[in-house]
């Protein structure tokens, strides 16, 4: 698959660090900006710019807030034209502070929003807008969401300065149909807008349903290096570079990254394909409960862990 | 997904088998057996057909002949409406001995062949059927062919008295798209037969195939319990099991089976999605060099790998 306007972000530090707090080391976070550098990924989303007062910074990595000052430390004497990203819950707004965009390392603020928050993901398009980032809005939980609402909330982004819309099966319960679905859905409301797709692994489908975005014409894809993310984690980047055949892609230095890098850290933090999360993933559930039961003596009693989540919801 | 006449076939023993060797407990195959009595599942593939001249039975286990008298030690006082199949390589016959099926606990003999050897293939399908066999030919390797010779393959197992003919994508190297487009032209070309998937998870798309398969009219669906299988393994039972809707599937008895047999299991053996086996998928490349490098302490040396089958192929 080869179209110009495809642009790839690696969401391994961002997605990757719900599981670890955010805590990588600066190490780290230096030899996956190489990576990705080298194999010509379009952005690297290095984590969130979470308010400390929120979140106190005694329990979380600098992953969590990215400030400017930190990701130039990373950056700082590597050659590279990847853009960098960071994302904002929409829902989770204290005080945050951007500096105006000429000022700062970060070309791209990507607003996580659920429908019912669109006003306040909106507020912050505009914002981060006016201070001269590229901006998205990244649906999240749309299998869980009623098509009235969907509309309402494509059709005010419609009218807003966002530049890419992105369709998030953030329990990832959707199949193959319900991303075609969406995604015309949202190039349909969303004349002149790019839209992207951000899918997790429950159900071993994220690769599979990214594709299925690009046939349908979404062109901005989320992936992580192993397929690193919460729970099952995300698009696998080595998959989706496999497939895409834009010359400037290599698949290479990603392949060294995860023998180098990722192997080692899957060592220390689980995520991947889990029977737990597949049976969240096919109940169309947050994947709480399944990093639950990870935690316990009982995370491989599968049979018992679909009964309770099925009474459950009963 | 609710449609009568879709049958999910089990190949956990048979493909399981050839990571192996075949040798398989009688308490494991009986407790496999046992589960997908309980979960509804239409066939259980045992194994190879396979001539003893060929394969010395030194260096294998029982579910590499499938004789009818073992096949009855597993099935014995378990009560069950699965039906029983085994699989016979076209290109390796020598001597195999089928009795009539009406003496046989055999209900399916499905032939696996090249696009070459169809001829041996259809001998196959018409000795079986006369002995009163369903039958199946299971088309390996179509990622690697061209368009005219499966096109006559096709035209002649049209002619013939086989039941179902399967699109394998025996290298994991095939995308929705050509596995949307192999199961349109297998319909078109093969009147009145049923068409069945068989796909492999190097590139984590054997789900989303089968999926595709399903919604282009394919009835018969290969999976296996954790997708155990050679190299990347098989489309999961569990994920094809809570994505199909009719009600004669039951989930929890998979579910207990993967907790109790395959994760005991994949610690003493492996497959599932590693990164040689992806690039084997991407090259569209037979998995050998995959398994190959697996057995060495370069085993996790992605990059060199990748960089010695391109420069191999080049």
């Amino acid at each position: 698959m080869y179209r110009e306007q495809i642009k790839v972000l690696d969401c391994t530090i961002r997605d990757g660090g719900l599981i670890n707090n955010h805590y990588f080391t600066d190490e780290f976070v230096r030899a996956i900006y190489k990576a990705l550098s080298e194999s010509g990924i379009d952005y690297m989303e290095m984590g969130y710019r979470c308010s400390r007062e929120l979140f106190p910074p005694k329990d979380f990595g600098a992953w969590k807030y990215c400030d400017d000052d930190k990701i130039r430390e990373i950056t700082d004497g590597i050659e590279s034209n990847v853009k960098l990203s960071i994302m904002v819950d929409a829902h989770r707004v204290k005080e945050q502070i951007f500096a105006p965009m000429d000022e700062s390392p970060i070309d791209l603020i990507r607003v996580a929003s659920y429908v019912k928050d669109m006003d306040k993901a909106i507020e912050l398009v505009n914002k981060t807008h006016d201070l001269g980032y590229e901006t998205t809005v990244n649906i999240m939980a749309l299998s869980k969401e009623n098509e009235p609402e969907i509309i309402e909330a494509l059709d005010q982004l419609a009218k807003s300065p966002v530049d890419v819309v992105y369709v998030v099966d953030s329990f990832g319960a959707m199949y193959c149909e319900p991303i075609e679905y969406m995604t015309k859905l949202f190039k349909e409301r969303l004349p002149g807008k790019e839209i992207g797709v951000h899918c997790h692994n429950n159900q071993q489908l994220a690769f599979g349903n990214t594709i299925e975005g690009i046939i349908h014409g979404a062109n901005y894809l989320d992936g992580s290096l192993f397929g690193i993310g919460r729970g099952p984690g995300n698009c696998c980047l080595e998959l989706l570079i496999g497939f895409l055949k834009n010359p400037k892609f290599k698949l290479g230095p990603i392949l060294k990254a995860i023998q180098d890098h990722m192997l080692p850290m899957r060592e220390e933090i689980e995520w991947g394909y889990l029977i737990p999360y597949l049976i969240t993933g096919i109940l169309n559930e947050h994947p709480r409960s399944a990093i639950a039961i990870r935690q316990t003596e009982d995370k491989d009693k599968y049979a018992e862990f679909y009964q309770n989540m099925i009474d459950v919801m009963d």
